[in-house]
């Protein structure tokens, strides 16, 4: 017997015949004697219709009231899927975040897990009730009702695994683990039984949309064992979890990013500081800034260019727009690029990785504008139209056809 | 300056335009320095939507994840209400019923109110914001969610105002007040300007649906001075409080409901108790019981009518068949059929009062079923294709044409 935290997209309780097959899958998943607790989000379009009343109403709501309209998404659907149990003929409970436990801090509409007060979870557990807890909301200190932002259902799922010391947790999605590439985009992806925590967190960072990567720093920092699988096959998905052994395969997977933008400040003016106080004024926006690249300093001015996401932009332009900082230089900002990566904790001891890549993208002839690299991940930036050309070719190179 | 309940039904709330004009109505009020706290209810089909997506997967769920799901309905609401103030620039904050202290007792589906705790409602007031609650929902002592029952927003305003001691709690609607019969089905119709609480419970219970009877009992018990307007024209409405003076009309309308069914015991064996022990039965299973009707007994057996609510039927039915206390009498079901009622307090000093009713009836050629009658008010059971031809001719003989 085992504690089991399994988690279900918008997509999988999309319809009621979705929300049964799920319902199928956590049944069977309790009859074999577990303790199963269900982290779901909202169905299918929910939140984007919900969003879009609220735009007929008021084009710049505040937070707060987003995240009182946001968070009923999640309240609907958990109450959907425990009637599809109760039909099934087993106990169930729904619970909403604050049910549930999950104090955040008060950053409404991107709120971070502060703590999980586990008692009801554990009374509900206790009673031999399956429980289904609402996804991606929580409360803060002023009793409001707050939302984690996009993808904040994973890190509900991962948060209530490390809380309650679940024996693995289960991230149901519409793929069967984590590929090597998309297999929705590439041909000849191979599946991987394995991968780590790591490898995971640049995965997700750099776009691969099949954890969120909030979650996997979660799961990571308290060892949380993680499963990736399909909520349609039912066979065994990938796990993640800290490296125990160096497998043979040294690439994980190749992965593209195309929700970037880079931002060029041209002619700044070449003086100490100068990168600190531009760099610093992003911080303070909480605008993360990616790869960062500085042209040698040519008559007094240097050249500066800088990746940030796209919802990001605008925000980040504005900062600089008419600044005194930068003193007459030149503001670009393009959002036709596109990150291609390739991760694998291997690759610090193959040299070449870069080069392969390089040279993969050159015989395609993909120009590469920016390169950034880490010990386990190596990025460049190029033309969005030729994204998936380079993720084909960059793939083709790592994973050659058997 | 005073406290004001307003309380909006879904119908006000039903699109972005009709969430402007309420917003409107709220501001307009709290500008001229009053403190302002908003009840409303589901948008417009919401809760009907809602139970259709239910029984898609379960045919019967379980009234706690019933009232997970339903209670949604208001969260949007509020939320998008809230989005629509702050649009017109001014300070509001939503409540969700446990967020606003409604405590209610675990009856699911239908739950009572016990207790308001205003701390959260007072604060949000001190701090001068237009505070809007999600109507017809609570939380029980499981820290579940609750909701009160169809109609509940009412009850949830008058709580309020009662809680708080509000100057007045205005019950927003589609029509201008109460007038002396429905103003959609009869001519010559008039708007009342003041009405006592109990004429308006009578007519609350008769069906005139105002105003949910539960609410005018809340509102009668702590002496809450009700409004009832129109959300649209926005001219002085019917006050609904304690009676000060006896007014010339003794009688206030004429009301009909068709949600009414019979059920007739026939050849139930003549011995002791045997009523007792019938109304007990259905007493236990919290069946209303309206009117009674009992036959002078014959052959050692007598029949025994009475009316219960439609949805009560199939239960009232099931509680007697087959059973060994009524000894193989027959049991029958009409749900064909309509009360038909006048209400007025100055009844009982007015001699005559239920010739002129069935004296008008007879001129139309309606059969009275069964009746019943109390200190302010007069009910006949009748034929329900009949039912619309009776109150037109009931309110012309107490309202003749001027």
């Amino acid at each position: 017997m085992a504690l089991i935290v399994q988690k279900f997209g918008g997509s999988s309780v999309a319809d009621a015949e979705r929300i049964m097959n799920v319902a199928d899958i956590i049944t069977d998943t309790y009859k074999k004697g577990n303790d199963v607790i269900v982290v779901v989000s909202a169905q299918g379009d929910t939140t984007d219709d919900l969003i879009k009343k609220a735009k007929e109403i008021n084009q710049d709501p505040s937070k707060r009231e987003m995240d009182v309209l946001l968070s009923s998404g999640e309240q609907i659907s958990i109450a959907l899927l425990a009637m599809a149990i109760e039909k099934l003929g087993y106990p169930v409970v729904s619970l909403l975040g604050w049910q549930a436990g999950f104090n955040t801090n008060s950053t409404y509409g991107a709120a971070r897990i502060k703590k999980i007060k586990t008692d009801r979870l554990i009374n509900e557990i206790g009673r031999k009730n399956i429980v289904i807890v609402a996804g991606f909301q929580g409360l803060c200190k002023y009793d409001d009702v707050t939302t984690l932002g996009r993808g904040g259902s994973d890190s509900s799922a991962v948060a209530i695994a490390a809380a309650l010391h679940a024996d693995r947790c289960q991230i149901f999605t519409d793929v069967e683990g984590v590929y090597t590439a998309d297999p929705r985009k590439v041909k000849n992806v191979s599946r991987l039984d394995e991968i780590t925590y790591d490898e995971m967190l640049e995965l997700a960072t750099l776009g691969a949309q099949v954890l969120n990567n909030r979650s996997v720093e979660i799961a990571k920092k308290y060892n949380v064992k993680l499963e990736v699988l399909s909520s349609i096959t039912r066979v065994p998905g990938t796990i993640v979890r800290e490296a125990v052994k160096m497998e043979k395969m040294f690439i994980r997977g190749v992965t593209k990013d195309t929700n970037v933008a880079r931002i060029s400040l041209i002619e700044v003016p070449d003086v100490p500081g100068i990168a600190f106080k531009i760099f610093s004024r992003l911080a303070a926006k909480k605008i993360n800034v990616d790869i960062i690249l500085q042209s040698v300093g040519r008559d007094n001015t240097k050249d500066i260019a800088f990746t940030v996401s796209k919802d990001n932009a605008a925000d980040a332009v504005a900062l600089f727009e008419g600044s005194d900082l930068l003193k007459g230089a030149k503001i670009k900002c393009d959002t036709d690029i596109a990150k291609v990566s390739v991760v694998g904790a291997g690759m610090e001891s193959h040299p070449g990785t870069a080069a392969t890549m390089f040279e993969a993208l050159f015989n395609v002839d993909i120009n590469i504008q920016m390169i950034s690299t880490s010990e386990i991940k190596i990025s460049v930036l190029i033309d969005k139209d030729e994204a998936d050309k380079a993720v084909a070719a960059v793939h083709a190179a790592f994973f050659p056809e058997e």
